[in-house]
């Protein structure tokens, strides 16, 4: 039977389950990603299950968020890293290699391999041709352990790419169409399969650009062909003979399809503040902004700077427009160099920043309150940029330099130049030294952790109680993005290693009560109500562990993002969606819940009976696995994984 | 009569008063320097004032400190500082063209003219033969209004430089040879006049690097002739115009004098925690460091990061080093990209920052707990790095990059490579559009100050009583900086045109029980006593005008450093030294002192009587002239204008 290329992929790493979209699959992972926000409790969870080295080869640790070095918090988290990537047979990148995504397309990509990664950006590498999964630190910590990676069998959606991009259209302005037609739920648990005679015009990183911001749609992740652009693209990097040819079946079905023709697209931009905000540029066009933002794994590609130093070179930045340059890796920063770019963009007014994800992440370049910044970044959720009240737009880097220039929201097809094609080095020039290879295993024996205050160990989690009776303590809109709960940004992100520290700042910006609530609470523990596509965003599964620290027990929602959902009974929260749509409105805060024979009911159906306050009842659902029962009843992986141990 | 370069300088531009050291003499200043932390209460105290335009051509505006953006509080204050030039004629030097300092010399200094700047580096420019002062804000704001700056007549100390550099050493050795004979307080009053047949050797940016680090002696000034080197510097920035040759009288005399042979000099290292805790490098050579921290204004010339990147060229940082490249000015990151020297710093793995001060003033790039590191920055008082614990050591760029390579504290010349002596770039090229020149009189009066929560007005403060009956809420040890007094690093910096939020932050490292105690005490008033050179360091105001509004009545010490005793009675407090160096020991936390018919005793002569508590008396000394008697009783600076100009 003609097959997809993601269901061929899925296959090849099926370890259990059965390909039907929905049930539940374990897939063996061959390679793992770790940031170093959310990898500082990867290591915690290794060191809590005793594992003495891991299986995914390559693993990669990577620091390329935690760059601003405000105290010594961040420089001690690297050393921290640094010694656990010794003791655990883990490559370390350093600070100043730049961004996880881009750098392990250019230096450990393998097409046909799997890579599961503690970013939901991990999906970047089905550019590659690799089925390239997000996922919650504690699951990626088990995948690196040797266990399978578990997750709902996705939906395959072929989108099929036809034409050619117009000059100053570009792969941002592809995905934002996506997003347009779709929103950021519209490929919840699919995966994103991209097919057509339209791809050959799009490079790799191009194709980056697409599979990264896929997750803005909630999929699962997205798949791209190995092909010639693949070949050329690994050559480029030294690497050919990781090459080989993949694609899907001539003739193969799709769960859906969707078709684009690229020559009929135009400059697109997502207005403030979700990323399926899409509108033509020429809507906005002539708002004044505050700032251009170029950078991030949202358009990491050497190309998405060259095209801006080609649009500015010669002519100057607005006076009023920091343009911010931000390289997504130490390679296509070194090519920027050599090739002149960079003079062009600083002999402009660019400000240049370290390689890194930076802004993206809240950490540093905040815009001044209220005004307009245009950012390449793949997110604009509320407040991520560091400021509060924030205005950020997503668009294509021809976009953000075309406004930079003029100071105002602008067109780029306005602009009275031709357009440049940058052309590509044939060759990017990589150090192996900036790399560290894992130790051999006698030598990584004899390596000590270098934890400080700021890695406590992991607190224990109580197993799941037979009856819940707790109060709502938070009920809360659709959308919400586990940046709302789990706040990031220069002042936070540092405290993330530390679950205790990291605490005080769950939901900051959503409700400044809800912590004082729940800890009040207690132990006696709380619920929280959510509408649609509850917890989209970030994979960091610290906004379940930490919530459930402050006693949360029960999230119950109209739908839950697939990562956070996952996230939720790792660390022993029941994840419940609602049978009626509308009984959403009959939750309010401060109501009591009650759930009796609690396993008894998870254990028998999908449907748990609630009794409310007033004596109402109500039916919710849940999609558990039985090994996610099993979890979620032993108050997460952590308790699983020592009672499946222990004799 | 023969006279020194500084002395026929300081006739130039003498207003009035008596050219005898010690001496209070008054000052006409043709050009003024604002950085941005500082600026913002310059321009609030100039709105004050009710000044429409500012008499100092040029005055420039730099953002160099607040680039690290975490929220919108800098961006704001960016747009605040851009509002504030355009309404008074001021210069803007936006984020990303680099530090005050470097720039200043490249585009604006002129040899022979006056500069005061609200930065206690301001001294630098005195690199290119001009008379250039550190001052409080308030002092900087009277300057730019068309008043007088007076200070103390200093001494004038000629420091005669003869023989050649040898290979391995460079500048930075120089100061540090200083700083190791005479302390940290060893040029107090002083103006040091360079000269001697080895200046010749000394590039305009090496001089830059002495002429800034005097600040670090405590030094008035440092003053160089304008000789062929000057004007070739000049030439190389297209601003030969501005040249004139300047020097000192032969066989003119000194107060004091002072003699080096560079070519006895050695690598040389600052240990930690203060400027003059000078030893070779092979002392220490062989500790494990953290860090390699390259920039800022101790270290700002083209030639400082050449270096360096011709030293790592073609090796490779050690992995568990940080060598960190931050840029000084815009024209110099563009000059090391197009010669090449960037390419080098990247692929031997340096991280590269954006053009400012960072880290030097705690922005960023902050050390790992306890772990060495190794700075071309010119202080390195305990926690101003970030890190609370620190140990940062200060040399010079050839040591710096060889300690890098090593992972180790390296003597440079124990590298076996030939010492290299890079090219300096024939025309360093600017692009005039990085500065925003001020509007016409006529637009600029149009513009109004974009000023937020986070800038509000000065308060107002009362007069001096006629008696004081007040505790000394703390006493502290010598060397107590204005870093201490008023913390910087990123989390306080972005405060600090906030005199109430910043307040929090008083003392914080040094005695974290003070800000509660002096709240508590509030109007009634407080004392404070110190040792010797209290308040040395960084010009910052609020390191006066904040614990002023906290209570702060009577500053108490052996002595008190140039600038921030001029400070402290431009914001209403008395500073006042110990008569006999014992009585010191006297003076307790919690005593209360009293001070009875204050103004008579200040203005009969320079002795104060004080009584303890236990009715004991002890006589005490200040220096002010009239006019700060004057200012004092008038509660500050701004009172006493709106005296002096109410009819």
């Amino acid at each position: 039977m003609a097959e997809s290329l993601s269901r061929k992929l899925i296959a090849d790493h099926l370890i259990d389950g059965d390909m039907t979209p929905g049930r539940e699959i374990a897939l063996r992972m061959d390679q793992a990603l770790l940031q170093d926000i959310l990898g500082t409790l990867v290591m915690l969870e290794l060191d809590a299950m005793g594992i003495d080295r891991v299986h995914t080869d390559p693993s990669v640790q990577y620091i390329d968020h935690t760059l601003i070095q405000q105290d010594n918090i961040n420089a001690d988290a690297h050393l921290f890293l640094k010694s656990a990537c010794e003791r655990l047979g883990i490559w370390y990148s350093g600070p100043g290699n730049g961004i996880s995504h881009p750098v392990h397309m250019e230096r450990f990509g393998v097409p046909g391999q799997s890579l599961v990664g503690c970013d939901s950006h991990t999906t970047a590498a089905g550019a590659l041709g690799m089925l390239a999964i997000g996922a919650g630190g504690i699951e990626v910590a088990m995948a690196m352990a040797g266990e399978p990676l578990f997750l709902p069998m996705p939906e395959i959606v072929g989108v099929y790419l036809e034409g050619e991009l117009p000059d100053w259209v570009s792969a941002k302005d592809v995905i934002l169409e996506l997003l347009r037609r779709h929103g950021v739920a519209g490929a919840k648990n699919c995966i994103l399969e991209y097919q057509g005679p339209g791809l050959a015009s799009l490079s790799a990183m191009d194709r980056h650009v697409l599979a990264n911001m896929g997750t803005e749609m909630g999929a699962t992740g997205s798949v791209f062909p190995s092909d010639e652009v693949t070949r050329s693209f690994l050559r480029s990097h030294g690497r050919e003979a990781a090459w080989q040819p993949l694609a899907a079946d001539p003739g193969c079905d799709f769960d859906r399809t969707e078709h684009i023709d690229l020559s009929r697209l135009e400059p697109l931009i997502a207005l403030p503040s979700s990323p399926d905000k899409v509108v033509p540029v020429t809507e906005v066009a002539g708002e004044p902004i505050y700032q251009a933002y170029i950078g991030s794994s949202g358009n990491p590609g050497y190309r998405d700077f060259a095209v801006v130093a080609e649009i500015v070179k010669g002519r100057n930045v607005a006076d009023n427009v920091s343009l911010d340059i931000n390289p997504s890796t130490r390679m296509v920063l070194s090519a920027l160099t050599t090739e002149g770019h960079l003079s062009s963009l600083i002999d402009a007014g660019a400000r240049l920043h370290q390689a890194g994800c930076n802004g993206c992440i809240g950490m540093g370049q905040a815009p001044a309150a209220g005004r307009n910044s245009l950012r390449t970044v793949p997110r604009n959720f509320p407040g991520r940029s560091g400021t509060r009240e924030d205005c950020v737009f997503l668009c294509s880097p021809e976009t953000a330099a075309a406004s930079a220039l003029n100071g105002t929201i602008t067109d780029p097809r306005t602009l009275d130049i031709p357009y440049p094609h940058p052309r590509e080095p044939a060759r990017m020039i990589a150090n192996d030294a900036w790399f560290v290879p894992p130790l051999a295993p006698e030598n990584a024996r004899q390596v000590a952790l270098l934890t400080t205050d700021n890695t406590p160990p992991l607190p224990l989690l109580a197993p799941l109680p037979e009856r819940i009776e707790a109060p709502i303590l938070l009920t809360v809109g659709d959308n919400i993005s586990t940046d709302d709960i789990m706040p990031a940004g220069s002042r936070v992100l540092p405290l993330w290693s530390n679950v205790h520290a990291s605490a005080e700042h769950v939901f900051e910006a959503v409700d400044t009560g809800y912590v004082a609530r729940a800890r009040q609470q207690g132990d006696a523990g709380h619920i929280i109500v959510g509408g649609a596509n509850y917890g989209q965003g970030s994979s960091r599964e610290n906004a379940a562990l930490v919530p459930r620290l402050l006693g949360l027990q029960v999230v119950i929602a109209e739908s839950i993002a697939r990562i956070h959902w996952q996230n939720l009974p790792c660390f022993g929260v029941l994840p419940l969606t609602f049978v009626e749509p509308a009984d959403r409105q009959r939750l309010q805060q401060g109501q009591y819940l009650t759930i009796d024979d609690l396993h008894t009911q998870l254990a028998s159906g999908q449907t748990v009976a609630v009794r409310l306050d007033n004596g109402e009842h109500m039916s919710l659902h849940h999609e558990l696995s039985e090994r996610q029962r099993a979890i979620l009843t032993a108050g997460g992986v952590i308790n699983w994984l020592k009672r499946e141990t222990t004799p």
